[in-house]
């Protein structure tokens, strides 16, 4: 029988925002941050080298290759990418303890990552963002001003073909106003640590 | 392809809370209409006679049991029980019709009820509200000051045998403070109303 303490064990939440480049994650998460700084953290890893002002377990942990491959073959890694010769991914240990500890954890990923990390943390919610029509992403890319026309059309045809997988998110928020977004990933995160499912899950399902 | 403007066609939400008796979900509601008293509607049909001050289809809809028979028949009352031998249910048509003019309606429903109602209708979304421990609703109950210490032992048995229900509920919330409960039941609407799948089931599944 379900005791009534049952949602005293609470754990964090572990929250992933993706969705076309462009659309607004980072303001979304600085918007999160700003109402509560303490709330959210944020774990990736990498093989390159840190940079003068990051700290380690901060910005990233940083690692080498020949550790990194160890972890994927280890299974410790969530999801992961490489980009110019460098490895940057998700670790599981520090996921694990953190949730454990009941903190929550934001990551930025891309399309093909977060739906990486759902196939190994089924708990995970990922969230699809995207702007409200592909007319008001252009002009978001544009009024950056950093990229060529057609480097936004590449862009745009990315956008189109990551919306085919939108329905394999769990969420789908639309970035018109900031707030409004981030109000309602605020809402994601405390309705789902009121979910059922969360109560009665292994733990090792994260 | 998902449009991206497909988010714009937005339907109201079905959402009940259900749980023990004395767990304070009528002070949850009056909290949600204070904040916004056009948000929800509540709809419910019997065949008691209206008392002065009830009109119909703002209290209930009254009809005569002939007819509320008709409606178990043609498969048009969601849920129903029969309470000092007059029926209570919900009735689809007006269900339908308001979440499909994007009313959110807001039920509360006995256990039974809740579950029936959610085998009619997967996308209604159910939440299990209870206090935080046994001691807690006994106190609330002993505080109403309107039952013997018997007939409370009898409600707390009943609470008991519903709490084994309650992974069958889509969320659990804890009403230890009513504003509290009353803002996570907010997050809850704010979130079901982003979730993808939303977006991508019939229309018929309500």
């Amino acid at each position: 029988m379900a005791s009534y303490e049952r949602s005293l064990e609470e754990q964090g939440l572990l929250i992933v925002l993706s969705g076309p480049s462009g659309v607004g994650k980072n303001s979304i998460i600085d918007a999160l941050r700003e109402e509560d700084p303490g709330r959210f953290h944020s774990v990736s890893m990498t093989t390159r080298p840190p940079r003068k002002d990051e700290q380690e377990g901060v910005s990233y942990y940083f690692t080498n290759k020949l550790h990194f491959e160890e972890l994927i073959r280890k299974d410790k890694i969530l999801e992961y990418d490489s980009y110019c010769g460098e490895y940057y991914g998700t670790p599981r240990e520090p996921i694990e303890r953190m949730t454990g500890q009941n903190v929550d954890i934001l990551l930025d990923l891309t399309v093909k990552g977060a739906l990486e990390l759902k196939r190994n943390c089924p708990n995970a919610v990922i969230v699809f963002v995207t702007a409200s029509t592909e007319e008001a992403l252009r002009e978001r890319l544009m009024n950056r001003g950093t990229e060529s026309e057609d480097a936004i059309d590449k862009r745009l045809e990315t956008a189109r073909e990551e919306m085919t997988k939108i329905d394999l998110f769990d969420y789908w928020v639309i970035n018109d106003l900031i707030s409004e977004a981030a109000n309602d990933v605020s809402a994601i995160i405390r309705a789902e640590k009121r979910r059922t499912l969360r109560f009665f899950v292994d733990e090792c399902d994260l």
